[in-house]
């Protein structure tokens, strides 16, 4: 038992390497085009040992997406404090960290395809909206949204998706670019949705009037100043 | 043969009135709930006969989906004259005409699940959002979009259809309401992406010289400045 070099590792232990092992192969290849073998080569394990941890590839598949879910959920995750565009700047900053690490992986998932679409896989999407939705409405101090404002935080979080999925595809304009886009694209929706209802005129007049002189919802504002005239 | 009153349809006339008939129940509930034998009784025919046309319930709804898709990328089709701005609002109009009459179907196969995540469906999805890309470009004059360029129209069209969906899940916001904004937000994020690039600028400049007063984008502007003052 206690013969050879490496220790054995418990089963929780080892479906943990296997999770990091396939994450690591799935943000270089659509895990579609990833196999069991290769994982089962990569961990330095037998091939029927990987479905002694895990009945299937689907099964470590949302194994792997659980985990990386919860990573992308904790990097919303950011301190209530100093002006908003600047907070927003910083998560979007670590959501393009997150899909610069996962590429492929990330286009699969949310192109959905053969291996990725299933009920548990959608439900995980989901749940990483919600925390992106819910991490917003706190920042903004907003208990009960009207249906504009979620409306705007929602619309606003699958253009970022997009965003992110589109810069993915040959990766043709610098990220930091699109860091910055996204927080003016977010000022830009709220501020149509304010030019159409006064509630939500109100509410975006209270997140700008902390914002700084040199913060990026002001960057927007004189860049746009700039283009009119 | 010919003593019936009803009169045999061929194959070809049989299936289209399968699909029109499953396209029916889709628009009042999910694909998932509705069920081969509803679609055989709203048909008026037996079930087995149902599967004479259509080998499984997977295959029907490919060729419903593929209908709606033909139907829904037909409403982008719009004459080149008069003011963009204008044009784009009436195709807004049919796009949420589209997504009023085909509710549960249009949400279900948006949201992925079971029954709709399937590489075929996924093509068709893509094939619209790829209809509504050209149609764009083509009214903005443009041949070799730039990269930022294309990054406006692919993420404002997830735009147009998050915020459809978002619709559709209590149809909080009135509709109309919304089709002006979506003009709006195309606009908005026109502007974003001019005001971090050059080129984008001239582009945004030309799109909006021809934009008569009373126009949907000259609209935004106002209510922008009065929101401002």
């Amino acid at each position: 038992m206690t013969t050879g070099v490496r220790r054995r590792m418990g089963v929780e232990e080892r479906r943990q390497q296997l999770i990091g092992v396939a994450l690591d192969l799935f943000s270089q290849r659509s895990p579609d085009d990833v196999s069991i073998d290769e994982i089962a080569a990569a961990a330095g394990i037998s091939r029927p040992l990987v479905y002694h941890y895990f009945p299937g590839k689907l099964s470590l598949y949302e194994a792997a997406l659980k985990r990386a879910s919860e990573d992308l959920a904790g990097r919303f995750v950011e301190p209530q404090e100093g002006p908003l565009g600047t907070r927003l700047l910083r998560v979007m900053r670590r959501f393009f960290d997150f899909v610069d690490e996962h590429g492929p992986g990330f286009s699969a998932l949310m192109r959905g395809g053969p291996a990725v679409g299933s009920t548990a896989t959608n439900a995980l999407i989901d749940s990483v909206r919600q925390a992106a939705y819910v991490q917003i409405l706190s920042h903004l101090n907003v208990e009960n949204p009207p249906a504009r404002l979620e409306l705007v935080i929602r619309s606003w979080i699958s253009l970022a998706e997009s965003t992110a999925l589109i810069w993915l595809d040959g990766r043709r304009i610098p990220r930091a670019e699109l860091e910055v886009q996204l927080v003016h694209d977010f000022a830009a929706l709220a501020a149509v949705s304010a030019a159409h209802d006064e509630e939500m005129g109100a509410l975006l007049r209270g997140m700008l009037k902390e914002e700084p002189a040199d913060g990026p919802f002001s960057d927007l504002v004189a860049r746009l100043i700039s283009l009119a005239s």
